[in-house]
C-alpha cells in the first residue's frame, strides 16, 4: 500500500538569537550564516531524496520565511505557491522574550525553568504592550488585532495551530500535494504532537532538530504510517540532543 | 487628491545569462552576486521610501523571486503574502534561448535582431520540445499543460500576462494594498505599455533597468497619476541606457 498523503515538516536553522542562547517567540531576528547553510542543506537532501513540496505552508517570521526560501532554492522549487500564517508562529514566549537562557535558568532556578520551557501548560508571565519586544502594532499583525498573544503555553500553541492544519494544509494534501511546513521548534512538536498522538506529559521529552526535514507518510484519514522520518537521522539525533541541552551551563 | 492605488514594479537583477550575455527568455537561470545586491539595494530603497508592499505578485522564474526574496528581506517584509504566475513571466525567446546576443547579432545582421528584440508582433522562430532549453515537461507547468510556448513575441506577452493583471493585480489593488510586482523586462514593458498607453510602435523605445523599483500611483480607475517615478532616478537612466545597448558590440 502506498501512503497518499506526504508532508515534510522543517525547523527553522540558527537564528540570531538561538546563537546567543535569548528566548525568541514572536521576536523577528534572522538567521544566522550557520542557519542559512543549515537551510540550504535542508533544500539538498530534499532535492537528494526526490521527495519534492509542492506547496509551501510557513510562518510570518522571517527566520522560518528565510529557511524556506533557501531550502526551496537549493531543491530547486522556488516556484511554487506559497501560504504564511501567524498560526505557524514559535510560541510566544511573554516576558521571557529577549531574554538570556542561561541568566535566567540561574535566576529563577532549574524547576522553574524548565516549567516555562517544557510545561504544557503553564505559560510564562504576560509581555507589557510597551515592552521593546512586544508584537502590538506589528502591521503584520494586523489582521489578528486583539488576538496578538503576550503569552503562550504549548497548549496555547497548538489550539491556535491546529485550525490551520485542518483548514489550510489538510486541503491541500487531500489535493495530492506533497506539503512543506517550514516553522519552528514548538509550533512543530505540537503538530507531531498532534499526528503522534503524544501525551501531554510525554512532549516534553520531543526535541526537534534543526534544518533536518521530518517525512510523514499519512493515510486517507490523515494517520501517519510508520514514524516520520529524517532525511539524515544522524545528524537528527545529534541535533535533537543539542536543542534539550540548551540553556544548560 | 491623493492617489488611492500603489503599484510598484521591480525587474530581477543580473542573472547568469544577462552577464554572459544569452537570450534568456523561460530558461530559469539563477540571479549573479550583482543581481542579488541590485535586489538588495532596491529593497533599501522601498524601506526608506516608506513605500512598502503589502503583497508580492512574482512570475514563476527563479531570478525574479529570488529578486522578491531578497528585495522583502532588505525591505523587512519578507512576510507579506505572495501570489506566483507563468503569466508574469519573461518573453519566451523560442529558438533564440540559451544563444549569445552578440553572435546572434552578427549572425542574423542588425535589423533581424532588432526585429526579434524590439518589434511587437513579429516572435522568433519556435523552439524544438526536445531542444534542451525546451520548458515542456517542466513541473511548474503542469497547469497550463498545452499553452506552454515555444515563442513569444511582446504583443503575445501583454495577451497573456493582462488577464492576471485583470483578475489578480487589480483585485489586490482595489482593496488598498500596496503591490509590488516582480517580473521580467519584457512583462513589466507589456505592463508599462497598458498603463502608460504607450503605442505599439513606441514601445520599441522603452527599456526598463533592473532592480529599481518603479513606483506608479493611479487612480480609481486604475490610471496613472503622472509617470511612473523610479525610486533612484540616476540609477534608472544609467541602467536603461544600458539595457538599450545590450548586444552591440
Amino acid at each position: 500500500m502506498t501512503a497518499p498523503y506526504t508532508l515534510i515538516l522543517l525547523r527553522h536553522g540558527q537564528s540570531e538569537w538561538n546563537k546567543t542562547n535569548q528566548f525568541t517567540g514572536w521576536v523577528d531576528v534572522r538567521l544566522t550564516e550557520q542557519g542559512r547553510n543549515e537551510a540550504a542543506r535542508g533544500g539538498e537532501l530534499l532535492k537528494e531524496s526526490g521527495i519534492l513540496p509542492d506547496v509551501l505552508h510557513t510562518s510570518v517570521l522571517s527566520r522560518a520565511i528565510q529557511t524556506a526560501n533557501i531550502a526551496l532554492d537549493s531543491a530547486d522549487r522556488l516556484w511554487i505557491p506559497v501560504k504564511r500564517s501567524w498560526r505557524l508562529n514559535e510560541r510566544h514566549y511573554g516576558a521571557l522574550q529577549g531574554k538570556d537562557k542561561a541568566q535566567t535558568l540561574e535566576e529563577f532556578g532549574d524547576e522553574q525553568f524548565m516549567l516555562w520551557r517544557r510545561s504544557f501548560d503553564v505559560p510564562p508571565p504576560p509581555l507589557a504592550d510597551d515592552d521593546q519586544y512586544s508584537q502590538v502594532g506589528d502591521p503584520r499583525y494586523v489582521g489578528i488585532d486583539g488576538e496578538v498573544p503576550r503569552t503562550e503555553s504549548l497548549k496555547i500553541v497548538i489550539d491556535r495551530m491546529l485550525p490551520y492544519w485542518e483548514s489550510e494544509i489538510k486541503p491541500d494534501l487531500a489535493a495530492g500535494k506533497t506539503v512543506l511546513v517550514t516553522a519552528h521548534g514548538n509550533s512543530l512538536r505540537g503538530l507531531v504532537k498532534h499526528l503522534d498522538k503524544i501525551s501531554d506529559a510525554d512532549i516534553a521529552e520531543l526535541n526537534i532538530p534543526t534544518g533536518i526535514p521530518l517525512v510523514y507518510h499519512l493515510d486517507e484519514n490523515f494517520e501517519p504510517i510508520g514514524a516520520g522520518e529524517y532525511l539524515d537521522p544522524e545528524a537528527a539525533a545529534a541535533g535533537a540532543a543539542a536543542v534539550a541541552n540548551q540553556g544548560k551551563k
